[in-house]
């Protein structure tokens, strides 16, 4: 490994976080449930996992908070790896373009959402799962129970209870998509297991040892167990990539320069490949729903390390 | 280098070739202007350059093709590197979306187009050069002639001019961008150079050369001449990942897994940063625009070399 | 009244429905649920009423059928004339526009819908009513009841059921005006009355006597009752006149010049201001989902009696 | 006539002219051509010709102020009157729905526009007489100007310059059309005849004098010569009814009932079937572009003479 791979990460997390202190925080907690407006804005959290074994922490990075979309990466993986029929029949793997677009994109395309990260996206990821699983939500926990190396790691009723009552927008895509054909069960049954996996909570650490296998060729370093194929590997990395951050795919992409995915609880796991898995947490979001100084540090730590996958 | 890299890339070229000759080549020859419609669509070449001067070629890698939109990344970075300005004022950086949205998209940006790698983005680029450069046209020229060290690379008057005559489409676009203030110059002065730049005529050898410096944290090889800085580069690689392939920058980055651009006349280039630069070109297009043989050629190369940036 | 108004009607039913026998019916009957799937396509019925008490019949005009949207009128008037806030800060007056806009136009007006004949705007209304009548459905029955003069008009719960299991469209659109708090009733109690007054089934007869108020300045003939002020009757003929039609407002206007309303039931009722009102019903739909016969039926009556509004 | 009919309209425009100096007049001036911004803002006109040759004045009613749009009803009844094609094949006959539409909507539909009295319909109509015209510039003066019984009524060159200098949207939306094969001629001889009808002028007088054959059958009462047949003439009010004022059709029938045309010029034009045609000229617009006072004196005028075609 070069020189710039040998330094003591958890120093320059030290160096960045002290920088961004010194920048004020424009971003906003998200507050459209009770669960997610109480947090404490102030915390701040960075976990680094190498895949030959190293780690590197900084602040809250042992803290669970609400993973929320980052767990659309946890069921669109399991679908990938287990269901035999053709999942791009009904999804697309585009980025999904401007936000005011959700709606009129799946009319469009009729009922087929532009990629399996997205909300709509991820509710077709659960039909599919709803399906082809004996038990879907206790199946979707104990995989990432088994990831993360710790059965602790579990849904937060309230939470899911919490984005139900107040998920209108996406009862709107759910029944737009199953108007189309492109939902197969219930709507309540997909919609509870899609609830469920956004209330997950880990913290840094276990994000980014539960996303180490996308940076080993698809293989969990510490076990040997193969998740996924090589290709199918760097083909999740490449949806990350185009697919990960919402609108702010391309803004991603350019500034850090990484395969990642982001959740409105704060949270962000990027991957590079071959080399390492990180995780983030500071719940201020930006206007585009990301974490504003997850990105920003992201952004830092990748410039500074000039590690990037391009 | 990995054992695979030593492998001899045109072997490897010659037997993807022949199993892409067992499949029917369902794309077809753009045919918006004479120009394009009459070329014979059985064209093949591909060319790769590494970092390190090794060159690999087959078929029809010598003979000169219309680049069309691959041109859009020169006028980028020609911009990008000698323009004080912040151009992200103007445009944004983020994938395109669904191909219905080109105008509704502007309209609702109010003129923004969506990245520099669209046509409404390539004209906001025009509009730049043309207030920062003393002769566009011949500037950005010479800037071609001497990445691709071949001073006989030149645009095409006649194909710039049957553009010109057909860009109805085109005309809307930058149109619609100067009712919001985007445009600055008069437009024919913005058109003529952007039609001049898509009728740029160059070989998949030329093409390979002229995109290394981007493999190369932006220096080129053999001259040592910097053309961006290191970031800015990652940052290019980045936005050709992203937003290369029109609406199938996903697909792209999915199945091929590295940065590139492609252009309807059938050609495509891929960079591999830190390894080397790759032009393919096949005439007949997909449904989306790109080459059809080209985006599978490509394909089958990432995928038997093991090799992509994730 | 002019000569030609003194004509038998009933006669020149006859010879238009004749006419209209020696051209082919392209049009074709709603099926997305049995109970309109399996109508006879055949069925034909037109009543006139006149505001002086005259009646002219033909065909099926006694057969009660599936009203569908043409109940949008009825609940319309009813919220219109006994609530006191202002509807019209939770809906607009204006034509729906193209057929695709649906969804993207409740998004872009965060929630307003268009007017209140189309889906979106009459479960406004009907939220509206959930909140202002003491038992809504009875309600409104009882008022469409006293207006047809017939206490056996009544909602088909079968085909209510029928609408509720296929309607996802129509969920994904109260979903969505709920996210942005146009909907304040819970979603299940709007839909049961949307429901419900969509099921209405009523004669070509009961329809034309029904309407007959907007053709008299709001006061129903036979009765002296009065049911809307003449300033809110020729509002809501107006309404009727811009929004009564889906996507073919300006087509009906255009050829046959009389505000109406229709439902893909079959069924089209139309006023003449201070002459009559007239109501049609033929089930097979044309592409827009109005009656094909029933539009060309009116389009004949208009133009051979040189009677329109214009 | 009735009772009502006989009073003293010129007394009744007082009274409403005089409530409505009250009211604070919370429109613009059109400011996107010096000439437009620049007239006095307080202007005020109304001018009411009966078909029985009765004339009813206030204000302003002899100066001539820029027509703009309210031509687009002129140009509309010489292609309606003399051009044998089929022009419901290049144009469709509905409102044009919400205003972010206009681009995306002709893309939607291949450059068809929704109708002839929004921008790209009136080109459209411009095309068709170019082609059928000996000299459109010249014939379509002629016309006016017979129809107006003034030969002094000219275009205003120096407004159609400056439309055109400005004009970028407009050129978007030609080349959008031709793009799609629904504009035949070069687009500058289009465009110079768009430009040129916008530009002109006329007085209050002169538009309800020119616009009274449309209030009567489509005979110009003073002459007897017949403009357009009976049923045509009601399919022109009929257009203007839904068509008429951009996105505010609705709200015109809702609040005036009858059939009309504006101008950003803040002229409005509006025909009584069987009446009168009345031009009402004020020049602050309100937010969708038409006269704020007009529209109001125009609500309160129907309104008190209780005479709308509802």
């Amino acid at each position: 490994m070069a020189l710039h791979e040998m330094m003591n990460y958890s120093q320059l997390f030290l160096e960045i976080f002290n920088e961004l202190q010194q920048i004020e925080d424009r971003g906003r907690v998200a507050d459209y449930i009770p669960e997610l407006a109480h947090i404490n804005p102030d915390h701040f959290g960075v976990h680094l996992t190498t895949i030959d074994g190293r780690q590197y922490a900084f602040g809250d990075s042992e803290v669970r908070f609400s993973i929320q979309s980052i767990a659309k990466v946890f069921t669109f993986v399991l679908a990938y790896s287990r269901v035999k029929s053709n999942i791009w029949e009904r999804m697309d793997m585009e980025p999904a373009g401007t936000p005011f677009n959700s709606l009129i994109q799946l009319e469009y395309d009729r009922g087929i959402p532009r990629n399996p990260f997205i909300n709509a996206g991820s509710m077709v990821v659960c039909d599919i799962l709803a399906d082809q699983l004996a038990s879907p939500r206790e199946n979707v926990l104990a995989f990432i129970r088994s990831l993360s190396r710790n059965s602790t790691v579990d849904y937060n009723p309230i939470v899911a209870h919490s984005e139900k009552r107040s998920g209108f927008r996406n009862y709107a895509l759910v029944n737009l998509m199953k108007s189309f054909g492109n939902i197969r069960n219930e709507i309540d049954k997909v919609m509870d297991l899609y609830f469920s996996i956004c209330s997950l909570e880990m913290s840094c650490r276990e994000l980014s040892e539960s996303f180490l296998f996308l940076a080993n060729n698809g293989i969990v370093p510490h076990s040997g167990e193969s998740i996924l194929s090589p290709s199918r590997t760097k083909r999740t990395n490449a949806l990350m990539q185009t697919c990960g951050f919402y609108d702010e795919a391309g803004q991603f992409t350019f500034k850090v320069g990484l395969p990642g995915k982001s959740g409105v609880g704060g949270g962000i796991v990027a991957v590079h490949p071959g080399k390492y898995a990180i995780a983030v947490w500071s719940p201020r979001l930006n206007k585009k729903g990301n974490s504003y100084k997850g990105m920003l540090f992201l952004e830092e730590f990748t410039t500074r390390t000039k590690l990037s996958i391009f």
